[in-house]
């Protein structure tokens, strides 16, 4: 993803801001009851409003039906979050438009006939809005949605009806993590309408410490008011994270840089990383890089790796499906091989 | 110690071969019972045989009261086993003698009058041998020893009785360590008149996988066939040690290059290091340069770390004495720029 490499606002806790909109073309049934006639109806009619239209300065759409993708690709974009693993099932009607940036993406024929959503680096939910409400007026230019006067956007679930819209926010979250803050955000942000899910991983412990939180309600409060809410509420969060940080770095001193470090130096030289690992080492350089510990080396650089060693990151470099110890091992390549290059264009800018 | 930038025979199991000897100056009495004027007196006379000659080629013998020695340094001397913590006990009246090579040794006024000593590295008791004959000739030139017919050299404690000689090896072996072939082969040893024991840490793992092996008798065979029967057996460890080594990479394939390298990685990034890992770390990546796994790295060079990584080693760099987190922390720093140095060092000689 191109936009890895952006800054973003508070990326030092947040990873990526998300906002996604379910939308449905009015006078053609949903994908669930719809026949193969309306599916093809309904993508090339979106395509038509989209596919090669400028997203924002520099990007323009890509179209692609997912039949036509292979299956390493598929993964791919299932890991990146630019598509659904649904998506993917219903490959012999689903399509998928992506920006070049790949910051915006517009599947059709998933559970609602459109499900498009914006996904950029760092905290800023209100830009993703912005962008995405652009796309949203492109498509309604063209198409008539599926609209009920008091309910909303209607969907095909309903707990999406409504703005059909789900903000969310990744973050990094290792400090709250460690004093066991955790349990209790979580349980409170729970009673305010927002949910919250470890990204990575299975299980209660979050890998690599990071976090999805987001909207739970889509109906009644407005676009606005719901990314409001769920902005202040990360405001909070992240501050209490940043406050977190420096209490455990100056508590734990020397133990702190050191696990940083050792981290650092395992992803550097390991020649087989299985994906829990991967992610705690991660998590560990990416808290030490949030503090300045490890000079030269910028959250973007730590993201880039995060993502170069997620299972489609690896297969992307090896060019085939595989798993296991296979992958383990890829990953550890992989990771090396990033690492290396990281150092050698830090080189060549101070040279240059 | 100078020597331990020189390669050896045998040196990917073996660290170094000792011989020690033990002698009492005829009509003065042992050390246990003598006045302070004949403590002087021997000291004065031993000086006299060896200060300023020379040991070897580009070697000569300087001379040191134990008094007149700083208490960092005293440390460094037994740590590097170049001299004992009761010649440092002794230190009213003891004395080193010590060629700037620092291979041979000679301890006065400690249990017994004399006790010297030359260490090699590799595989090389014979020459060690040779080496301290000759200095033990220089003296007797000069010094008329105790010695008795029947029972051969005369010593304070009648275990030394006979050839007064302690032969031994310092010997790497953390594949038999890994495979749990070391207790039969302790046990076989402790059969046919040799010892072995962890040279560094405490209890019955020794640290490093590193284990002294020597002559449990001195009286009776000569110092030939002492030294023989116990280069017999350490040929046999050594290749048994080889064969391990060569299994263990093969039945641990990736795993095997992934815990050498991963030692690798936190010795050159860890802020603090204790002694236990230390040498956990430093026996793995010494078990990997053995392999030719770590390119450019020599065994000298992995001794050179085990060495400056040793309480002394850390303290003869940080000036001062030293515990604790302190140590564990100022250990860390020792290592990290001892391996920059030899990446760098490295990195000359190709460019050089």
């Amino acid at each position: 993803m191109s936009w890895i490499n952006e800054s973003g606002p508070a990326r030092d806790v947040v990873l990526t801001s998300r906002i996604r909109i379910a939308r449905n073309i009015a006078a053609v049934p949903f994908p669930s009851i719809m026949q193969p006639h309306h599916a093809a109806e309904v993508a090339e009619k979106v395509k038509k409003s989209l596919y090669n239209k400028k997203a924002e300065a520099g990007s323009t759409f890509a179209f692609m039906y997912i039949r036509d993708v292979p299956a390493v690709e598929r993964q791919i974009l299932v890991e990146k979050h630019l598509a659904s693993q649904d998506l993917m099932e219903s490959y012999e009607t689903s399509a998928l438009l992506l920006d070049s940036k790949e910051k915006i993406a517009v599947m059709i024929n998933e559970e609602d006939h459109i499900r498009m959503q914006c996904i950029l680096p760092g905290f800023q939910l209100n830009q993703a809005w912005e962008k995405l409400n652009r796309v949203d007026d492109m498509i309604e230019a063209d198409l008539e949605y599926a609209f009920h006067e008091q309910l909303g956007y209607l969907t095909c679930c309903p707990t999406n009806v409504g703005t059909g819209m789900r903000s969310s926010v990744m973050m990094h979250l290792p400090a709250l993590t460690v004093n066991k803050q955790m349990n209790a955000i979580l349980h409170t942000i729970s009673k305010i309408g927002l949910t919250a899910r470890g990204i990575y991983g299975e299980g209660s412990e979050a890998a690599g410490s990071i976090y999805q939180i987001s909207n739970q309600i889509t109906l009644g409060p407005s676009e606005e008011e719901l990314i409001n809410n769920l902005t202040i509420t990360c405001r909070q969060i992240i501050e209490k994270e940043r406050i977190a940080r420096k209490a455990l770095h100056k508590t734990t001193g020397i133990q702190f840089d050191d696990a940083v470090w050792r981290a650092y130096g395992v992803l550097r030289n390991a020649r087989t990383l299985d994906i829990k690992e991967f992610m705690a080492y991660i998590s560990q350089l990416r808290l030490g890089v949030s503090m300045g510990l490890i000079p030269g080396f910028s959250l973007e650089d730590v993201d880039s790796l995060m993502t170069a060693g997620q299972p489609a990151g690896v297969m992307k470099k090896t060019g085939q499906i595989i798993q296991g110890r296979d992958i383990d091992e890829a990953r550890a390549t992989v990771i090396r091989d990033a690492v290396d290059e990281l150092l050698e264009s830090r080189k060549n800018r101070k040279e240059g």
